[in-house]
């Protein structure tokens, strides 16, 4: 645990967050579009790295901002709090959000950017709902507050060829047993929107403001319809973001069509690349349950790929 | 430590070393052309990983290969030397080198992939030494045999911007603290070989069957010869490696006019761009040493820029 809290506290990995233009565009604009919200309000920020969306609710109008982050980038944070004279609006707050002990009795909103590879990886989410049950005011909010996730399915023979494929023949060995380690273990990488062949499905949605920690692992069917003819490779998983404000709702999406964003997408391979035929349906079900620091995807296909499938995945 | 051999078994970073062709092509030129060395010896594959080497060794007549390393990839390694119906010859044992009992009194050849980024970050090169010191027959060999580490100082504006000059305004606030702290991060990234604006200066050179651990942490005066005027970003760092076979050298680099490696570059920057002139030299010193699992480089420069620097960074 020291070292997933010490890695935050590389800087690069920061910057990419912050330099992640769909990401904190999307967070800035829901607060600036929604300013009579803040205004007045105790706001809580879990896990607030450098504290750039505390000191956006300061600007707009929140009378108190909470900032609580366990990574040692919260030094740094009260530090770019007092650069920017925000010290007496931000109060910043190294724990764990289940250990600390807020300066109020209660917060009116709650906002977080605790979203994770394929949503759920690594995601903070269990100390959001933490911090909403704990701290938060009945009838406060919680930013962003809907999430959902989809699937769909692709061809891109040529990843799969390089990540999957490569394994037949490296140097002249085969190296058959890490073919079947590398299509259990899900890619993170940008798929190209040319390469999805089916219509998408969601599978899970997540309302902040009512789930509770139990109903984040989750299963369920999905059907796709096939658009064009192709070598289905795999599964292409990504998730959507909602900030349903008052005066105006914010949102954006990781899918293969969007601007991408370091999220990226989620890769589930199969393990051979398998003809797809337009108007097909590839029907199947997704289990996903979080296993300590992983994810653990469960993928069956019935139909629409000419064989059955019983695919097992980590996200790690 | 269990982290650091626990990601060593995600497959994909086994991947990427092994389509690092650069890298995977000189360890097997280098056996292939010289099999009279390899020829009815005992050879000790240090970090052995997916077992590529070791089967290499194999291939080109070693007696007997003995591949050891702690990851939990050893466990595929081993599946995969028995699908290439290797396992009379190669031996696998999961271990720290310095912890486990070879089945042989000494080897005549150790091999070794134990590179890191600058050469020495989080490097198996100390385990080398202790499999040279106990392990080799004297008279053995060790390869590869030697390394450089060089440094140069390049210009990149629009890379500087995106790391260090974009604390200066994120999103409207000043992140000075972030700044500073970005600056003394060193960053690995691959420097475009247009961007050099000076020869390359050796810095430290490495003969692994002669030298000693404490030899590891080097210091050394640079004098870097300005080619173009320009403004310099900083120090981009790499290094050399060679085979010094019988039969045949085989040698790769690092450098921003090299093929590009999965090793990259490591990019010390300068806390602002300074203007330089063709024809100046930059002087300065460098010291390296190794503090638990970062590297710590201390950079003076003390011509050649306008003012003197005196600037500390870590590769972490």
């Amino acid at each position: 645990e020291d070292s997933y809290f010490g890695s935050y506290s590389h800087f690069g990995i920061h910057r990419e967050m912050l330099q992640d233009k769909v990401r904190t565009d999307a967070y800035r604009d829901f607060m600036m579009s929604n300013k009579a919200l803040f205004h007045g309000k105790i706001v809580l920020d879990v896990g607030c790295g450098t504290g750039i969306l505390s000191m956006i609710a300061a600007q707009c109008g929140a009378k108190k901002v909470i900032g609580v982050d366990n990574s040692k980038v919260l030094y740094n944070a009260m530090e770019i709090v007092r650069e920017n004279k925000l010290e007496s609006t931000v109060t910043l707050i190294k724990g764990k959000i289940e250990d600390v002990h807020l300066p109020v009795q209660k917060v009116d909103i709650i906002i977080s950017e605790w979203m994770g590879y394929f949503l759920l990886f690594e995601s903070m989410l269990e100390s959001v709902l933490f911090a909403r049950d704990r701290w938060l005011s009945p009838g406060g909010k919680v930013f962003p507050d809907k999430f959902s996730i989809h699937v769909a399915a692709f061809d891109d023979e040529k990843m799969w060829k390089s990540h999957i494929g490569y394994w037949d023949d490296v140097y002249g060995f085969q190296m058959g047993c890490m073919k079947k380690a590398a299509t259990a273990e899900a890619v993170i990488a940008t798929v190209n929107s040319e390469a999805v062949l089916t219509d998408s499905c969601l599978v899970k949605t997540i309302d902040v403001e009512s789930i509770s920690e139990k109903e984040l692992d989750f299963e369920s069917d999905f059907q796709l319809k096939v658009l064009r003819t192709g070598s289905c490779a795999g599964l292409v998983g990504y998730f959507d973001v909602e900030f349903n404000g008052d005066n105006a709702k914010i949102a954006f999406s990781c899918s293969p069509s969007s601007t991408p964003t370091h999220w990226q997408q989620t890769v589930f391979f199969l393990p051979k690349p398998t003809i797809t035929s337009q108007g097909d349906i590839i029907k199947g079900k997704i289990a996903c349950k979080r296993n300590h620091r992983a994810l653990e995807v469960d993928v069956t296909i019935c139909s629409g790929l000419g064989k059955d499938y019983s695919l097992k995945y980590y996200v790690q």
